[in-house]
């Protein structure tokens, strides 16, 4: 190990005894057996176990290597692909965003379980999953106490390393020891005797720096250098921009109303360059003092903190483009008293979402006219990423709004059909839909008056004739909620034959193009 | 008037200038004018407004009357029904289950708005749905204060009450002032200024035992002598027996394995005969010192107290068949300190059942092979009840369990099917599918690993093979969740064709009747 290395780890590993554990990432990661659980850190690409499951995915083409992956959310570094393609992903929970991990399962190879983000470690702590072996965990620093301190995401990192048996530890000396007191690392207590999570706002601290586990559970510690894998979304664009506009001129519309003040209410935007580009949209908006709860923090958080916009900002991960995690992480004194992350379970918690009355942005794959919406199935079938954590916001937000570019494909795919293929959000729980087109507010509506608002205010020609024309044949047949059965996955089927929803003409490896284009983390 | 109601007024009008304002339900109603929103109590037919909605339908016969109609949920009395006939139901939320009004709702003469029954309230307070003019409060009394004490079930009451331009109270001489003390208000603040709802046990107490409001809203006050309505379950049958004794076995081995104790932890069931039913089986468990936090308390919760296995039971509503009824309430001193009625946003908050652990036992009307379930469409078009609050439990469950007899109509049709038509719980928010065949647990599958377990453990033949073909054809497609969306309702295709799934033959009509087989409430 080089002398800059050396240097920092007294400040890194605060517990001395604790240094003679830093070893190899192949050494670390014999500590994996075959057949073992392993949750590793990781939440939207941001503070994911990088360097023990890359020696991981090298062991596992030499020798039989399966495991169940537990993670936060996505990973980067190519985690997620190198351990796909050695074959040692044999189960994976509760999110992923990578193309061959994805191709995977779609192939059946993976079994994938698609959770609620906010869930997976109550399964875990009630034992009602298989429990963790191993836990995989990045950090800035070791405390004196043998705590660990998360670097750019929390995750489900703290469960994980308090319900492993074993932990390792990545530390990363690229991640600055500035985000010491950052992290807020709150575990809800085991029933029957748990009590209220005491968060009323967003800058709300109501736990710990770091992660409080017994010292000899450390059985491994790994030294790394390398970087977060920065995020991948578009900048805005003429739609996203029109999306943004519809929003602000909505919430314009709810402050003149009295329904909210200029400071709305607590903010969360899901993964990706929509939701992001939604968020940039507000630093011209004639709000002020906005404030954030949401689980990932990316571009649109900073930029809004510099133009002023923003007073706090509560999350789970901070996923960045690269050009702007430089920006951030090189000052993030700048930023650190406004700012909070937390576990994932308690970002996504029902309990506080209800509480705060989140005003809750997520991305829709595609939405039916009645407003429910698939975030997860290309053509009902083939997984994208997963749900996240778009239905801890959604169910139990004060507002909940769906966005997306009424077409993709150049116009070969309407984002609004007659039905969607797969629900992941229904009716209940969605009472905004948005696109360039326009703002369908649902609120207070019935399904046949829905499907009316969504098709005039967000679909263009000739999607919108063609769903009027569903829709009127659909209500002749009668029902609460009108649809032909027999043709409600026909514009899905035409796509599939033909490579187009419209009445013409392309191949099914196009579907992979589409979830390209769509592609969120 | 006659003497007995004269006498029992000082004891239930306990505020003397009120008693003043006593009148005929025909001039009540006269406070209410074509266009209003008004809000009644009742919740799944228990404590509903009966003689003011009736008196109005009597008007709304003779001059133009269209109202918004809130509820708790489902009303007896024949309201809705009256009101419909009367087409003096404009618009109705958030929750029915009576045939005249449903058939009305399926022709798009009513629009109706299908609500979580927790969230009602919260869109009325933040004034995202229109506001309420008229509340109209069925009452055991009116205190000293001016404060009104609920009969048979809180519901809505308490925030309709507080949020009403003007309150008429009908006063039930046949709910038994021994109710006093029963009911639990308590009224989250507004936002951005909302704590923690300090319940940490069914049997918390955290508000107070009348509906506090200003005496002066309270425009006018009707005495009434009319029954509530009783339920209509029926009674257990070999089916919902062995639904109960999958169950009970299951838990069984939840004990076995550690991650229960025998108290289970408390449970919700769902309105309607299975769930009822399925709850009477525990008498014969192994289990004792159970407790409910659930919405309606039916005759087995009544049940289980007597057999000595239920501790206590917190619900928003109490709905009895008439015998169980009359032996409940003709002595309720008797079960009254081991329960709690409570608003039915505060029964089923999110943030409560997350916190409590609750065992969820909800109703489908249909199931698909992965585990998403269809409550309230028949034929994905045709609406039955409503969600109610089968997704503020499923969702925020330790357990989400749903129960249904695997075929309908004399086998007819499969409660299990290829695709749900309509999907009101995903397959994130189901744990655990159970028929009277068997019991299919989810927890920590993959899709593909689910339709085995479901297709296996809770179908019989002849669906079972053909859910295999279907399975194996969708399979050889690929995809996370494999269909064939050009077949995914084509059973539901043939039923309306032929009257049966079955590749053979009926009539449009009896889904009418497939309604009534599967009634609840």
């Amino acid at each position: 190990m080089h002398r800059s290395i050396q240097d920092h780890f007294q400040d890194r590993i605060r517990l001395p005894q604790l240094r003679e554990r830093i070893t190899s990432p192949a050494e670390a990661a014999n500590w994996i057996s075959n057949g073992m659980t392993v949750g590793m850190s990781g939440f939207t690409r941001a503070g994911d176990a990088k360097v023990v499951p890359l020696a991981l995915a090298e062991r596992a083409r030499r020798e039989p290597m399966k495991i169940t992956l537990m993670t936060g959310a996505s990973m980067g570094s190519d985690v997620d692909k190198t351990l796909t393609e050695a074959h040692a992903i044999g189960r994976r929970i509760p999110f992923q965003a990578d193309p061959v991990l994805r191709a995977a399962i779609n192939r059946g190879e993976v079994m994938y379980v698609d959770q609620h983000l906010s869930e997976t470690v109550e399964l875990l702590r009630s034992r009602q999953i298989a429990p963790i072996d191993v836990a995989i965990i990045e950090a800035i620093a070791i405390t004196e106490t043998g705590a660990i301190i998360p670097t750019t995401s929390v995750g489900n990192s703290a469960s994980f390393a308090i319900l492993a048996d074993k932990v390792i530890v990545e530390i990363n000396l690229t991640q600055s020891l500035e985000l010491e007191g950052l992290h807020d690392i709150f575990i809800p207590k085991h029933r029957p005797h748990r009590e209220p999570i005491p968060i009323m706002s967003p800058a709300d601290r109501v736990g710990t720096t770091a992660i409080n586990i017994p010292p000899e559970k450390i059985v491994a510690i790994v030294i790394t250098e390398k970087l977060d894998s920065s995020s991948t979304i578009l900048p805005p664009d003429a739609e996203t921009d029109a999306i943004a506009r519809h929003l602000v001129n909505f919430f314009q519309g709810e402050v003149q109303a009295g329904r909210l003040t200029e400071s709305l209410l607590p903010m969360q935007a899901g993964i990706g360059t929509i939701a992001n580009a939604v968020m940039t949209g507000f630093i011209d908006s004639p709000f002020s003092h906005l404030s954030m709860y949401s689980e990932v923090l990316q571009d649109s958080t900073f930029e809004l903190f510099d133009a002023g916009k923003l007073d706090f900002a509560s999350g789970s991960s901070i996923t960045l483009s690269a050009q702007k995690h430089h920006e951030v992480f090189s000052d993030i004194g700048r930023y650190k008293d406004r700012l909070i992350l937390r576990p994932q379970e308690v970002s996504n918690h029902p309990e506080v979402i209800r509480r705060l009355g989140i005003i809750a942005i997520n991305t829709a794959l595609e939405a039916d006219i009645y407003g429910n919406v698939n975030s997860t199935h290309v053509l009902g079938t083939h997984m994208m990423n997963g749900i996240g954590g778009s239905g801890d916001f959604a169910r139990n937000a004060y507002l909940s709004v769906f966005a997306t570019k009424s077409v993709a494909k150049n116009g070969k795919i309407s984002s609004i059909v007659p039905m969607v293929t797969h629900v992941d959000h229904n009716e209940h729980d969605v009472d905004i839909i948005v696109t360039e087109i326009g703002l369908a507010d649902l609120r207070g509506l019935a399904p046949r008056e829905r499907a009316k608002v969504i098709i005039n205010q967000c679909v263009a020609e000739p999607y919108r004739g063609m769903l009027n024309a569903y829709l009127d044949e659909a209500t002749a047949r009668g029902g609460h909620t009108p649809h032909v059965l027999e043709e409600a996955f026909s514009w899905h089927a035409r796509y599939r034959e033909t490579g187009s929803m419209l009445p013409q003409t392309c191949a099914l490896s196009e579907i992979e193009e589409e979830i390209r284009d769509k592609e969120l983390a």
